[in-house]
């Protein structure tokens, strides 16, 4: 029987989904399991914290690690890869919470619902503030993964024009217009609101800094639910200090909580969240579902099929 | 020449959706008009503040006021019905900015923006919190006018159920299910959002308190966009105190500014916004568009035609 151990929080409703499949595999539920689970097991469901380089040499039979978060950046990606084990996500879950919440922070930013939050907690009533819509604005959607692709049809939804970036361009479902990365410089130019969304890899690291916020309109807002290292966190500062941009929504930062002395947090200008956009109530049950999927295959076709990870490529 | 006073704040570029009929009346464009011009002048285009019962005794000549504002509950309606005044509004312009507001606050309360905001201001990273969705919830939606409406269709695309709610239960295109008043009870009981959007008459008066409150889910949020006096809001404090709701967002009050002594100001579950939720930097450019369709069809047939006010009814 397949061993597998789960150190994801699971409750019995949660693991109903894996259906008869459950019979077929020998499980273990627990956040701090013994050393001789990990010793035997072939199959890790992690939200990833655990899964250090230690715990690989210690996990000998260690063949697939279904990972219930989207980026793989923190992970010991040389031991992973020099062991060949299979690794797949949970890509894709975050979808809906991160696209709900990139569409909230471009309504809060258009209608400044930041600045309303502030007067209600000094309880001052002022309506002076100039308000916008997001109606027949432009979002510019750098990278064009679930997530992009979701915030655009979304977006779309509230009659808003979408331009996503991807590597090669390639169309997408749902966006209306696709540039190449060689043409981010149009895509900054023509957006209201720039979401980002790309994974972290050494190619999107500080993607975007001081040259290109100085691309985009004056009066456009920069949205970051990727990683605070795709933006050269200085030169935004710079940037939304010297209305070089007009906002910015940010839920990723270069260092992880935000220290207290970054200038950001008391920012007229930004909205910060903790690194929340891909938080909800549903996101177990969700991954859950992803990794049934993959079980099945795995107990059927020898391997998983959804979501596997290049760990070269790192995504 | 039809003789024309327009006392909204309007620039020649606004203007010029009037076309060729500008040059068929007698236009004068000032905040500050003179008596002649009041009293000569057959027709009024105003955000309503200048219309009081002192002004009608005044314009002697006047038969037609456009009102830019959707609402007539502050205006002088004996007045207005003694000397058969035709009143039109802008009604249906205040759609899009109003229903991104509502979706802003419907995603903010589930993920809890509010939170995030207030631990900003206090320069605290804190990433606890219940983070639900909208996707999947439903939305109950009072009042199925111009804003309801328009807040069914955005939220559906967000994949949201929705319920709508008016006098007989009239089916409106984009609303899923439509109640009529006296099943108010089943939509409250079924909603995850109630977003108020009725107008003010004597019937909507305190339309919702204790009792409605008590029928609502201890997770659900309570959405006011109307009027304050549309919620009995000492109802509405104590229902947020004990939990009997989840939530509120409130642009909208009894008083009006509130005062700062509301108990409202600090409630951790309260968004509040200063009655802003109809403004938008395009207001006056589709109210002039509602001018220019009612006054050409005022100098071919004679009269306007669009929202036009029943006086008696109120809206």
């Amino acid at each position: 029987m397949l061993k597998v151990l789960v150190t994801v929080p699971t409750g019995e409703k949660d693991l109903a989904v894996l259906g008869d499949y459950r019979s077929r595999v020998e499980l273990v539920v627990s956040q701090r399991p013994d050393p001789a689970a990990i010793e035997s097991t072939e199959v890790f469901v992690t939200f990833g914290f655990d899964l250090t380089g230690e715990l690989i040499s210690r996990a000998a039979n260690l063949r697939w690690v279904q990972l219930f978060r989207a980026g793989v950046d923190m992970l010991p990606l040389r031991d992973l890869l020099a062991r060949e084990i299979t690794v797949t996500t949970v890509s894709g879950i975050h979808a809906i919470p991160m696209a709900e919440h990139a569409l909230a922070m471009i309504i809060m930013l258009a209608h400044k619902f930041h600045l309303f939050g502030r007067r209600q907690a000094q309880k001052k009533w002022n309506r002076e503030a100039v308000i916008t819509e997001a109606w027949e604005k432009t979002v510019g959607i750098i990278g064009t993964g679930h997530v992009g692709t979701e915030v655009a049809k979304k977006a779309r939804a509230l009659g808003m024009r979408s331009i996503g970036l991807n590597t090669r361009g390639t169309p997408v479902d749902g966006v209306e217009k696709v540039l190449s990365r060689d043409r981010m410089d149009q895509l900054l130019r023509e957006s209201d609101f720039v979401v980002v969304t790309v994974p972290l890899t050494p190619a999107t690291r500080e993607f975007l800094g001081e040259r290109e916020f100085t691309m985009m309109k004056p009066t456009a807002s920069l949205i970051n639910l990727a990683r605070g290292e795709v933006i050269d966190e200085k030169a935004l500062v710079r940037a939304l200090q010297d209305g070089v941009i007009g906002g910015a929504g940010l839920d990723v930062f270069a260092a992880e909580p935000l220290p207290p002395d970054s200038p950001l947090w008391a920012m007229e200008n930004v909205i910060i969240t903790p690194h929340v956009s891909g938080i909800s109530d549903r996101y177990v049950e969700r991954g859950m579902a992803i990794f049934a999927e993959n079980l099945a295959a795995c107990l059927t076709g020898g391997r998983p099929v959804r979501n596997i990870v290049d760990l070269q490529r790192g995504y």
